[in-house]
C-alpha cells in the first residue's frame, strides 16, 4: 500500500478524510498538530481515531502558533461567536493554519517517500475560511511541487481534498459507509475536557445541520 | 515604519537580508526557528544581529522537524558532507523547511498586519535546495495571497528575496555596506558550541569563496 500523509484534527471531516484515504488503499500516516487550540479535546478524540480507522501511524506536532495570538481558536481573549454563522470570515479563523499544516505534511511526505497527501477542507458547509478553497489547495499543490528534492527529480505531489465540494450531510453519508463512528470525533470549538460540544458555536451547528440533512441521528455527546 | 517579517537563521545571507530590509525603512519583527538543527549557536548568532542590526522584535518558533528525520542537518546520523560542493541537492537538504518557515511568518505577518516578508534565500552560490529557487518563492507568494483573510480583506502579501540573484561576493559587499557586522554570523552546518566553523562543509566553502572573491578578508572564527 503507497503511504499517504492525512492531516487528522480529531473532527468529523478529517475522521471522513482519513476513511477515504485508507479506502482508496493508502497506508494513513495521520498527522495531528498541538498548536495551542483551546482545549485537547480534539487530540484525543485524533488519536482515538488513527486508531479506530486502521492508520498506519500518527504523529502529534507541537507548534507556537498561540504564541502569535490573533484568533478566538488560540487566545482564550477572544470569545467563540455563538450567535450563528455570520458573512465574513469569523474570528475563529487561525492565520495561515492550513499553510502551515500542509507544510509539515509536507516535510514528512517527503521523509516518507510519499506522493500523497489528503486534507479534508471543504468550501460549501464551512466557515468562510480561505484556505478551505479550491483555488487555494491548487496553488499550494503547484508550490509544493516546486519546493521539494523529491519533486525536483520527478516523483509530483498530489494535495488530495476529497470533501471540498461535498455537503456536509453527503461528507456524513458517506463516511458513514465507510464505517466511521462519528461519536469519536469532537468538531465543537469550545468542548470541554470530555470533549462535549457546546452546541452553539458554528462548528456546532454545521454539525448538526449535516447530521439532520442526512436523516441520521446525531451522535455528538453536548454539555447540555 | 510598516512592519516586516523577516526569517533570521543567524546565517551570513539572513543577516544582510535583514540589514537591507531595515535600510528600506521596514520594522523588522525577525523570526527564528529551534526545528533540532544540530547545534545552536545559530540560534545564538541570530539573537545577537537582531540586536545588533536593530531589529524591532525577535521571536524563536520550536518546531518538531527532527522527528521526521531525513537530513543531515537534523540527523546526527547522517554525516554533513565535506568533500566540497556536488552535482546534485546534498543531504544537508532539510525537506520543506523553507515552505514551513515562510508559512510560519506568513502567519505572524497577518497578525501583525505586516504585507512583507523578507527572506535571504540565493539561487546562485547555494547549494542547489530547491526551495530557494525563483519559481518556488513566486509560487509560495501566489498561494499565500489566496490563503489569508488579509488576502481576501485586498491587503497583498509580498514575499521579498532581495539577494535571491547575487552571487555570494555581491551579498558580503552590499551587507558591509549596510553595516552588517559578520563576525557576529554562524554559517557553519556544524559550528561547534562557540560558533566556531568547520572549514569543510559547503556553506563554510561557500562563505569563505565570497570574502576571498570580495577581496575582504574573512572575519570567520575557525575551530582550526
Amino acid at each position: 500500500m503507497p503511504p499517504a500523509v492525512v492531516l487528522l484534527s480529531g473532527g468529523l471531516d478529517s475522521a471522513t478524510c482519513l476513511a477515504i484515504a485508507r479506502d482508496q488503499g493508502f497506508a494513513c500516516h495521520c498527522l495531528s498538530f498541538d498548536y495551542g487550540q483551546r482545549h485537547n479535546a480534539e487530540l484525543a478524540a485524533a488519536a482515538r481515531l488513527a486508531k479506530a480507522l486502521g492508520a498506519a501511524g500518527q504523529r502529534v506536532i507541537p507548534f507556537g502558533l498561540a504564541e502569535f495570538g490573533g484568533s478566538a481558536l488560540t487566545d482564550s481573549a477572544i470569545a467563540i461567536p455563538t450567535a450563528g454563522l455570520q458573512p465574513g470570515i469569523p474570528v475563529t479563523y487561525v492565520p495561515a493554519r492550513n499553510t502551515i499544516m500542509l507544510s509539515l505534511a509536507l516535510a514528512w511526505a517527503e521523509v516518507l517517500g510519499s506522493r500523497d497527501i489528503f486534507i479534508g477542507v471543504n468550501a460549501v458547509d464551512y466557515s468562510g475560511y480561505p484556505d478551505c478553497r479550491p483555488e487555494y489547495i491548487a496553488a499550494f499543490e503547484h508550490m509544493a511541487n516546486l519546493a521539494t528534492k523529491a519533486a525536483v527529480e520527478g516523483r509530483k505531489l498530489t494535495i488530495h481534498a476529497p470533501l471540498i465540494d461535498l455537503a456536509k450531510a453527503d461528507i456524513i453519508r458517506l463516511g458513514s459507509a465507510l464505517g466511521v463512528d462519528y461519536s469519536l470525533t469532537v468538531s465543537c470549538y469550545q468542548a470541554d475536557s470530555q470533549g462535549r460540544a457546546c452546541r452553539l458555536c458554528d462548528a456546532c451547528r454545521l454539525r448538526a445541520a449535516g447530521f439532520a440533512a442526512a436523516g441520521m441521528a446525531d451522535p455528538t455527546a453536548y454539555r447540555y
